[in-house]
């Protein structure tokens, strides 16, 4: 049964074109002509995909699916002819001149590493097929930035860990999932904080293994990292069952009531409310609809869903709104 | 209207037989003498009133006596055949061998000091008739502690001040009253803090007026004060909308979800649930039932009405059950 505790699976490679300067070199038309490239390499297979350039796209658009994790910043940033080119669902995001010529990525809801490797790696033959792709024989993949050399894959889980974080457990791990060349970070990468005890973790080497093996590797981290937060859910209650019940239920009680509430407190308390979901203090029949909820209170998605023009305090109170409606009607107070 | 921001009136008086010692030098049968000869002037009227010797009283009784205000810490510590007689709708108590041998107080809910002052003054003449009181034609009644010569008497009045404490200006009109002979302390008396915004107002001299002069000038404080309090709820309102109804929001969330509860966290968010009331962000159809609800969960008197025996862990878990479940009901969020 999924535990929830493994939010999204991703996997994403880096492809570049022989003979074309790294997209921070290229120009105007060999951007464009890249582009085409791609879109035309995709539109042969039966999935539909649909092309979005950044030029045509607003700030709140490309906010809004950097917060989806189906761009970058770097695809705003390196390329003014840069695009990204997605199927239907949203789990196939091709970006076109970001640091390399292409990322293709394929990210799955729960822990689905291998469907995603798989689907990902249909892609990667659509792309390559009748295309010349930068390859050396002895060093693999060539990218624009040498971490990257070889496979030119991370394949990385997206993890919910508040036991670990509450526990105060999750530096121990990390040091021991870092000793497999695997690599713990916050839900924006590199840099970024954790938000919501969520925490991404993949492998850090991409060099002298195979595809196979990072995505067997990241998976066994995967699956240590799980039963560590189970064993950590398990002493935290046993420990402090009852401040660990409280924090859960005063944040269940700030987000059916707040008025006003940031980003950042509102992924926190979620985090604590799906937590009493698990050790039913609360009751909710889908949690999925939480995972949902966080993504549609990102500032970006939320304001263009919304279409209202909103700065951040008015936004905040929105959001307010939105998660006491929601959260109301999808999780109840267990009786005591 | 009630505007529920004066919580209850009260008039105590202060009396002593005369060619008696003081409680604090009273031998036991000179003292329970005294306890007879009240207790039988008071069987004189119409209403009923019963005793309790502070000999009989379980240490639990007498802290949920001392909660509700009926006795004080004196008549525990002072002489060890003190009584308190009280009658039935217990806004009259005696208290026989305090500090003096008689400390007689109606308490009354909501604006009325000067009905309470009736009162009381009814119960002062069946305890003087054909009894001798002491007093001195220069000073007026004689008391154990100077501060109370004169008129014996100290009117007070419970305010619930969260407008003037949270924009900071209670400091200022307590100066203000000051100057007119009036102190303002916590709900418990002097050195105790605010709890729930709770202050209680009086006066500060009892020598040289009369009572009835006593009895117009606390009401002219109270007055005073209600009109600032009014100011800075507009205030407050207008200058920290967002962040006022935030916190009143908050405060209800956690204490109808809250695990644990202790007693001031518990009365502090009562005090901003009420003030929510008074802005119409909450509805509720009986105010008077948050000040009953504050009374009943006093850990002595909450432990008394749970007829359980709990540590104080217990008592804070058992508090925040009893809330969440009477405020849920009470109290509910006013539509956007």
């Amino acid at each position: 049964m999924d535990n929830g505790i493994v939010i999204s699976s991703r996997v994403r490679l880096a492809r570049n074109f022989a003979g074309y300067p790294f997209p921070a070199h290229l120009d105007s038309e060999k951007s464009l002509a890249l582009t085409q490239k791609v879109y035309e390499a995709l539109g042969k297979g039966e999935e539909k995909f649909s092309i979005v350039r950044i030029s045509d796209m607003g700030k709140q658009q490309g906010e809004a699916l950097k917060e989806l994790h189906l761009i970058s910043d770097d695809l705003l940033r390196i390329n003014k002819y840069s695009a990204v080119i997605v199927n239907k669902s949203n789990d196939v995001s091709v970006m076109v001149n970001e640091e390399d010529h292409v990322r293709a990525q394929c990210i799955l809801p729960g822990n689905l590493l291998a469907e995603a490797y798989e689907k990902i790696s249909d892609v990667d033959d659509m792309i390559s097929a009748g295309n010349n792709i930068a390859y050396s024989p002895s060093l693999g993949y060539l990218t624009a930035c040498p971490t990257n050399v070889g496979t030119g894959m991370r394949a990385s889980a997206m993890m919910f860990l508040p036991g670990l974080s509450l526990t105060k457990s999750l530096e121990k791990c990390i040091g021991a999932v870092a000793r497999f060349d695997m690599t713990v970070r916050g839900e924006y990468g590199e840099g970024t904080s954790s938000e919501g005890y969520l925490y991404q973790v993949s492998n850090a080497k991409t060099l002298g293994l195979t595809e196979k093996d990072i995505v067997s590797g990241v998976s066994v981290a995967v699956e240590q990292l799980e039963k560590n937060e189970i064993t950590a859910r398990q002493l935290l209650l046993e420990q402090k069952g009852t401040t660990l019940r409280d924090g859960i239920m005063r944040a269940y009680g700030v987000l059916t009531n707040a008025y006003t509430l940031t980003t950042k407190e509102f992924m926190d308390k979620l985090g604590l409310v799906k937590l009493g979901v698990w050790y039913g203090f609360l009751n909710c029949d889908d949690v999925s609809k939480l995972d949902e909820l966080a993504k549609d209170c990102r500032p970006a998605n939320m304001t263009l869903k919304s279409g209202k023009n909103m700065d951040s305090e008015e936004r905040d109170v929105y959001r307010a709104e939105k998660v006491a409606e929601t959260l109301s009607t999808l999780v109840r107070k267990t009786k005591n």
